[in-house]
Formats: C-alpha cells, sequence, structure tokens
C-alpha cells in the first residue's frame, strides 16, 4: 500500500492514483512493446491509440458536439494568450474580456499587446481585488465583439462562474483550473483552452476545444506554423511531435473518470467537498475569514481564506503538513490559506482537512 | 530480467534503461513526497532541485560557458522555428540559412514568414536532393547577416556536420537530433535548440542554450510572453509552468550520462557504432546502398540505406521485427531503410543489427 500525501496544491496537482500506477506498470513495456510509450514514434500505431483515445474520452466525457475539434498542444495557458489573438483577432475584429482575476487580467494583457485596442475589458472586479465575480448588470459588452473572453474559475481568488456570464456571444474561455469539474452545455463556446496540470494531467499538455466556425475564422497562414490552430485541427494535432507522455497520463485519467461515472459522478464529488469545507468554514466564521465576499461565487475548485494572523496561518500550514496534507500555503499576492481541491482530491481528504480545522479552532479559537 | 526491444525509431526514441527504471521506481512517491513529481508545485523546493540540476547537468556535460542561458521550453523545433525571428529577425536585421535537408528547409520558410527577404539561402543542397552538405567553397555569406542557423545533423536524409561550418558569423543551430552526440565547442553559437525527443528525453521539452549578447539582442517586449526568449531566460523557465515531468526525465537521461562518463564517453560509442554500420553497408556495397553520397557528410544518427528492391525492403522491415528490432522504416519522402542510432542505441543493439544484416545479404544477396 502507497502511503499517499494529501494534495492541495494549486497545480501541477495530485492525479488519480489509478491512472498513475497503470503507467508505473507499463513504464517499460508499454502495449506489448518491450518499450516506454515515450520510447515510440508518435506515427506508430501504438501511440496513435492512445492519442487517439484521449481525444475520444474528452469529447465523450464532455459531450463535445461533432462541429468541434479537440487538439492538444503545448505551452499552457500562456501560449493560447497569445494564439488566440494572433489567430482570431486580425484586421478589424474586436473582442471583450471579463477580467476577474490574475489570470483573467493576463489574458486580457496579451491580447491587447496583439489586437491594441480592439480588445476590452467588458467588466472587471479588480477595484474589489477580484474578491467577487460581475453581476450581469455590470457586464458591458460591445455589439461589435467577435467574442467575450472568461475565465470560468479564479484559481488565485478563488471565484468560479456557476452559471457561465449572460451573453448573446460566443465564448472564448480558459478552463485552465476547473475542466471537466461538471457536465456543461459546450455548444455556446467558440473555443476552450486548458492547461492539464489541474484536472487532467501533467503540465506540458493543453487541451483546445475549438468550434468549426472558429477554425474557419482564423486569419493563420502567415503565423509560424506552430502558432496556428487551423494546422494543428487539421493535422489532428500530430503537424509536430506531440508531447506523447503527457497525452498518454491524459489519457490514463479520462479512461479513470470514465471508470468512476463520468463527469456527473466527479460533480457529485466536488459539491460534496465545497460543502465540507464551506461548511467548516461558516461555521467557524469569527475565526476563518473566506476571501470571496459573495457565496455564489465561491470556486469549488480553490477556496482561499484567512486566519486571524500570520503566525496561525504559519502554524496551520506546519502542523497541516505533519498530518499529512500539503499545499495549503495561499498564493503570495493574497497570504492565508489556499485549499486547491481538484477532481483528484477525494472527499475523505477534505473530511481529513475539515477535522483538522475543527481541532485547529478548538486549540487555537 | 525486462526484455527490452531494439529501438531504431527516428524520434521519440529509445532512452537508457536506467533512467527510466529510476521513473518507475519513484512514480508514485518521488523524493519521500509521497506523491508523483507529476503531482508536486512547480514552485516546490522538490520540483525546483529537479529543475536546477537539469540545468546544471546540461552545462556541465556541454562545457557550456558562464555567458550563456539554458532554458527548458515547450513546442519543439516548431515553435522554436516560430521565436527565433520573432525575437531576433526585427526591423532591418537580416540572417542567413544553410538549408541541407527537410527541417533546415522547414526553419528558413518560417524565418520567411516572419523576416521575408532579409533571409537567404547562403547554400542549398536541394537540387541534389540533400544527399549531401554543401561544401565550404559553396557557402555565400552575406556580410549583413546577424547570425547563420544551419541544422547540425538532418533526421531525414542522415547527413551531420562533423565540421561546423566555417563562417565569421555566430551561429544559429537546430541540433533537435545531435545534441551531446560528443562534446563540441558551444562559444561560437548564439542559440542552440532542440527537441528532446531524441538524444535526451520524452517530446515535450526543448532545450534552448542561448548567448547572453542574443539574448540582449532581442526585440521581444511586444510579444506575447510564451514568445520572448529575454523572459523566459530572467525567470529561469519558471515563468509559466514548465512541463515539470520531461524535465524530470531529461534529468534522470543526463545524470545516466554523466554517470557513464560524459560526452567523451558517449561520442566513443557512437564512433563505434558508425564503423559497424557504415562497414557492413560498405563491405556489401553492390546490396545496400548509402543514401547520402559524400562519405564525409554521413550522420552518426540517422543511417538511410536502399536494398534492391522494395520488397526485399519490406521483406528486412518485418524480418528485423521479429527479431526484436523496431523503427526502421525510411522515412516516407525517401524510403528504404533508416537506422535511427541516437545516444541510448548501444553498440550491442548495432552489433546485433549488423549481425541480422550479414545474414540477409547471405540469404538474399
Amino acid at each position: 500500500m502507497t502511503n499517499r500525501t494529501i494534495n492541495f496544491y494549486a497545480g501541477p496537482a495530485g492525479l488519480p492514483l489509478e491512472a498513475l500506477k497503470r503507467a508505473q506498470e507499463e513504464l517499460l513495456d508499454f502495449a506489448g512493446t518491450g518499450m516506454s510509450v515515450m520510447e515510440i514514434s508518435h506515427r506508430s500505431k501504438e501511440y496513435d491509440a492512445v492519442h487517439e483515445e484521449a481525444i475520444a474520452l474528452t469529447k465523450e466525457l464532455m459531450g463535445i458536439p461533432d462541429n468541434f475539434k479537440v487538439m492538444l498542444l503545448q505551452g499552457g495557458a500562456h501560449l493560447a494568450f497569445g494564439m488566440i489573438p494572433m489567430n482570431l483577432l486580425r484586421g478589424d475584429r474586436q473582442a471583450d474580456f471579463i477580467t476577474t482575476g490574475n489570470w483573467a487580467e493576463k489574458a486580457f494583457k496579451e491580447a491587447k499587446l496583439v489586437a491594441g485596442d480592439r480588445v476590452r475589458e467588458a467588466a472587471s472586479t479588480k477595484a474589489e481585488k477580484f474578491a467577487r465575480l460581475p453581476k450581469a448588470s455590470e457586464l458591458q459588452i460591445n455589439p461589435n465583439a467577435a467574442f467575450v473572453h472568461f475565465t470560468s474559475n479564479n484559481t488565485v481568488e478563488g471565484t468560479q462562474w456557476k452559471d457561465f456570464p449572460k451573453t448573446d456571444k460566443p465564448y472564448i474561455c480558459d478552463m485552465s483550473s476547473d475542466i471537466m469539474w461538471r457536465p456543461f452545455d459546450v455548444s455556446q463556446f467558440g473555443l476552450i483552452y486548458a492547461g492539464a496540470q489541474k484536472n487532467l494531467g501533467p503540465s506540458g499538455v493543453t487541451v483546445v476545444i475549438m468550434r468549426d466556425d472558429f477554425i474557419e475564422m482564423c486569419q493563420s497562414k502567415d503565423l509560424p506554423s506552430y502558432l496556428r490552430y487551423p494546422l494543428h485541427a487539421e493535422k489532428n494535432s500530430l503537424y509536430n511531435t506531440p508531447p506523447t507522455f503527457g497525452i498518454y497520463i491524459l489519457r490514463n485519467v479520462l479512461a479513470y473518470n470514465k471508470s468512476i461515472g463520468g463527469l456527473k459522478a466527479i460533480e457529485a464529488n466536488n459539491l460534496k467537498k465545497g460543502e465540507l469545507l464551506y461548511g467548516c468554514i461558516d461555521k467557524h466564521a469569527g475565526f476563518f475569514k473566506p476571501f470571496v465576499t459573495e457565496k455564489a461565487d465561491r470556486s469549488l475548485m480553490n477556496v482561499d481564506f484567512f486566519l486571524p494572523t500570520e503566525e496561525l496561518t504559519d502554524t496551520f500550514v506546519k502542523e497541516a503538513k505533519k498530518n499529512g496534507m500539503v499545499g495549503l500555503k495561499g498564493y503570495r499576492d493574497i497570504g492565508g490559506i489556499r485549499v486547491s481541491t481538484y477532481n483528484a482530491v477525494s472527499v475523505k481528504d477534505v473530511e481529513t482537512l475539515v477535522a483538522f480545522m475543527e481541532a485547529f479552532v478548538q486549540k487555537n479559537g
């Protein structure tokens, strides 16, 4: 029996043990090849089966309609921040960005580098330190915007769009930190992108889900080839050598997710984890102060809260570590505690943390 | 005892068994963390030690001077094809490209997309199907070129610059398919880049070695951040989340390479492998026809040759597979046989292949 640490890292983060065990068992001999999956050609039939399965499982688990392509690329959200405006904001095309946190703001700033004033902020809660999401009445959508960009979960601040913003525009969404946390209707999105390293797999793989009309909208022929979404879509992410081992782990994670009942079952777990953790925070409202000001905006992936003093915060982190729990230190700009409870964090893991929090309040409250 | 297939794939390719075993042993519990290395934060001290060691070993093995930075990025040579002109060929800056094969030509064409006529071919052997390298007398260097780009080993065609081209310019070099095959003087290079998946590790990691004056030459402030070499250099490749597991495997491979005596020992192995394989081809010159026309240009990483008929070629590939050897089918544009003998291919592996070739000639010659 492996003695596993309870992993609350914000990313790279924990993965299902079953997905890792499968990798360990076949690390030296994949599918009877006598080689590791990372040693075989990306044009071999053995790798191709993994590649196709990773894409097929993404489509199946998320219920992605046939008018979308799933791409498995590199460079994380950061490279996507550049590729999106370079492909989609040429000429006089305009777009709106909803800036709700550190990452949403980065996406907006990077788009501005390419598109200048043709990109605008449709709303921002920066004046309130991004401690809540904008309300529907605060969204000022440019009627000429080709799309609205938003960040579905704000990893740093701990807010999450449970109901997506309501506009009549197609969406481009950074789902790096909550993709596949629950089922949702993909059809309203023109492009979804997500670094794998929170809910899906190791760092170094970026999942891009793009609607056919958005692929057609791209003006990419004069871009360096790696930066062209339509080329990757046409070549099924095999124009260049893909990150084969990362995609293999992604496949293992998705196959495991399917085996436990898919996104419905995962959503139920995530809701339960949120009830337990926020329940404890609210119960001890005099001791634990949540960063997020609106309950409806609370993230089920990243939970930020403060303790009465910095000294107690340090003690909390240290004692949690002694009790086998890591990754609890808050993001540097915010401080306090951040608990990241991605899909691979179990209800039992959160129960263990909540028991620790209860004991901590008893002792220090 | 693991029954390992003899792996002659052109890339992704075989890795040292010791590097993989180390990964397998600690896949669920890295450095006593109770987590996989792919599950821990890229800001954790445990990952940071891996990251620093991978960079330090690259510097040590290659004898890289202090006025260079080693970066560990994503996107392979394809993304570098774009980043190089975007960073270094702005304004009126000019550069020369020596096109000696499929990949060298791609680098040139991608640079042209960004820099237009400011990039020129200093020499090309395309008229001879890239079956040899240009001679010194054929190089026409633009006196205004800021650098000369070349490809040290041509994976498709099987040529390799044993002596680098002689000019008075600094070099930018794609070393994807032969980096670390031997020691060499790094100081004459402004930038070296290499996808890891041939000599160094899994796909999804790109090693970039850049001289300080080339970093300073970059005009990158208006580029999307992932595309800026100076930013990655300044942030030690931790501006964004790096491909942590790929870098960990790279570290394992480099640590193994050091343990066996470094690049001097690796060079001796590679020379021996070349003697054996080319010796067999030349011995049976009526049966095996090498693709490369100049002996001095023959690659020690990729060996291309033809058999008398396509039928015999197919039989060769099939019988080799029955004998535990894979990856021998030639590249689609050339046909015939390609034997890729990267660093992880042992002298014994090549001896096994040569014995098979001898028997094949006896039977079919």
